[in-house]
């Protein structure tokens, strides 16, 4: 997969890129801004929309903040509410990750992010964040900025 | 409501269109991925973002698996985090259905989706569903596809 | 932050304005639908999509009902699942505030939402919610219209 822009004459013009992950750990949260900050710089769009998404069913996105005690809050939170544990469904087809889809489903698989003067428009505190809950192995981030080009 | 698509001059394209959904259970997981594919195919679209969302406030989209085990055990744990009770106060309205809100805010009432090549770019197990909470009605669900027309 | 917009030669148009936010109380749920409407109208996008999102982490944007008790219910529900409480490890540096990014979270920190003819196309009970778990200053709601103009 590799990066691809498309701009009409008219200066609509639409970038996809794409990040690969591999955590050491099962669960990890990877602090991408900057990763994600790089793509809306290559892709020449100064005003538009910056989509981001893991192509993966037990990954998520989030936006908070880049605080080692509340990252470590928020995998307990997690774990609080979507336990990994043996007695779910899923586990009888032979895989034991259920807990990490439900973690996925509750921050969201997908998020958007403002692109404005060639940037991300983030508030002071907002970071993205890749939630990785079945980790260990290659995966992917789709990254897709769409816009108006800065050569209008 | 009928689908409508506009195209101006220089290839920027928008189509609109809806899927009618009537489930016969009050609650129900329903597949549309293909449904949605088909829109995205009617579009024009080349490359951009598809945005899927229910026109109503008891029902939700999400992206997962389509393993039966596994839907099952996410409408439990949704059941689990927004029960279905008597006692929420919505109720003194007459309506019966306030954890039918609350578990499609868990979920999230809309999801966006890329758009390459005239398809949906999705992961290899990245299936669309609609999450209904209180069906055995018509329900909408709105379909929008933005980007660059496989014209230009 | 002025609002601005941006439209090329061929239709294309970005507009991007602020909604300032200053609620009495450190919990509130706050109706801005009138406010993203207006918006919409303002930026002359005649079809496309209306991204809003706060630009802090200890706030969401979510869309349901506009009635007083489930307000309520989502309310005291979020308190269940995201408890205001001490033992947090965010609150190691000081803050006090750890229940808010969690129930930040799980209302997700945007949305997008459909435009078409010119308005937001809600469904009949959908309704736009500024959701503040930390206020009592002021704080900011970026929103970005794209699409069409009107002027095609």
């Amino acid at each position: 997969m590799k990066a691809r822009t498309k701009e009409n004459a008219s200066g609509l013009r639409v970038h996809t890129d794409y990040l690969e992950m591999n955590t050491r750990k099962r669960y990890e949260m990877v602090h991408i801004t900057d990763a994600v900050e790089r793509i809306v710089r290559a892709s020449g769009v100064d005003d538009g929309l910056c989509f981001v998404t893991p192509m993966h069913i037990t990954a998520a996105i989030y936006v908070n903040d880049n605080e080692e005690g509340l990252i470590e809050d928020i995998a307990e939170w997690l774990e609080k509410l979507a336990p990994a544990q043996p007695e779910y469904r899923h586990h009888q087809t032979g895989e034991d990750n259920a807990d990490a889809h439900l973690k996925a489903l509750l921050l969201h698989h997908e998020t958007t992010l403002p692109v404005t003067d060639g940037r991300l428009e983030l508030g002071r505190w907002q970071r993205i964040f890749y939630a990785e809950f079945d980790g260990q192995r290659t995966k992917r981030i789709l990254v897709k900025v769409l816009g108006m080009s800065g050569n209008v």
